[in-house]
């Protein structure tokens, strides 16, 4: 198989590579697991020499870390968007999700964490971690820690499930709603979770 | 390796073999899609002669099929969950969710579902018919037919987000949660998405 050029851009070649070695590795994960998946695979599917992803990876557990880590500007935008003032932290939540998964690099990511942790239980357990520490963490919510993980974990099962519906399942209407009737439909149910009596 | 005797009960032994080979399967193909599942290794897993499964299931395709068919007594609960009076209906949906989780059987089929179909495209689809036929179609929700889509594609969204961190990522606080405690919590936002102001 000829070798593509590289694309155009303000990477370098290795930058370059790398990425499209991980966007390949994200597909494959998702649908095969780490067991079902290959160096060669991967490798084919990127169109590079096998040697190179180890070279850049390591290993198949260097690669699969790799491919289901959060970006790290994604990680930097969750944690200004918890610093919205509180009553319009639902509908800022909402919006953050909607905007991730319209990135094209975000959005693979996600849908790679999301496929490869159903069968996956080192993803599983990255997901659990990046969640719990980091999607939740950050929140300022509630009157002492236990208020602040649930109201933040309730926030997070809502998003979740909305993400699953329109993104990986894309059961309708979820699907096609624009994000302006999800923003209107949902935020008020993020926003008890937020400030809301739970009791 | 010795043939296990079957479990006494009520069934005959070709509807114990049956469920022990669908719940072998179910485990497989949750694990490593159907690509990476053989019947060699769902009769290995179930302690019965391959052969056997070819027999009751016909080919892959067919064992994948019933592996993943929702239980027909869950099926009747759903419905009848529907026609609970609509200001009690969000505690009753919850009440089912964490009742389902809570079965052997139900919970088990479910969670397969929910893992196969992030990797098994024929699983995704079968997932979105049930969502989208018979776990919202049934609802009367709504002043039309697209507002009652619209409602119990929300509800399903915040119930599904709830199972995938409960019992799929496991998630905390919410995979430690007493029901009670998860039905004072998520009750009045599904109650909002039942009949509430959604614009």
């Amino acid at each position: 198989m000829a070798k593509r050029v590289t694309a155009p851009g303000p990477r370098d070649e290795k930058g370059v590579l790398a990425a499209r070695i991980l966007d390949a590795a994200r597909g494959e994960f998702a649908q095969n697991g780490s067991a079902g998946t290959t160096i060669r695979a991967v490798a084919r599917a990127a169109d590079v020499d096998p040697a190179l992803v180890y070279h850049y990876f390591g290993s198949k557990e260097g690669l699969l870390d790799a491919a289901t880590n959060p970006p790290q500007r994604w990680l930097e935008s969750v944690a200004a968007t918890w610093a919205t003032p509180v009553p319009d932290l639902g509908a800022a939540l909402i919006r953050l999700m909607l905007g991730a998964w319209a990135d094209d690099e975000i959005g693979s990511v996600l849908r790679s964490v999301l496929q490869t942790a159903a069968h996956e239980q080192s993803t599983r357990e990255k997901l659990r971690r990046v969640v719990e520490g980091q999607l939740m963490g950050v929140s300022g919510l509630g009157v002492d820690d236990r208020d602040r993980q649930v109201r933040s974990a309730l926030v997070s099962s809502q998003i979740m499930g909305l993400a699953m519906m329109r993104y990986i399942w894309q059961i309708e209407p979820i699907a096609s709603m624009t994000d302006d009737e999800l923003v209107v439909a949902v935020a008020p149910n993020l926003q008890r979770y937020i400030d809301g009596d739970l009791s």
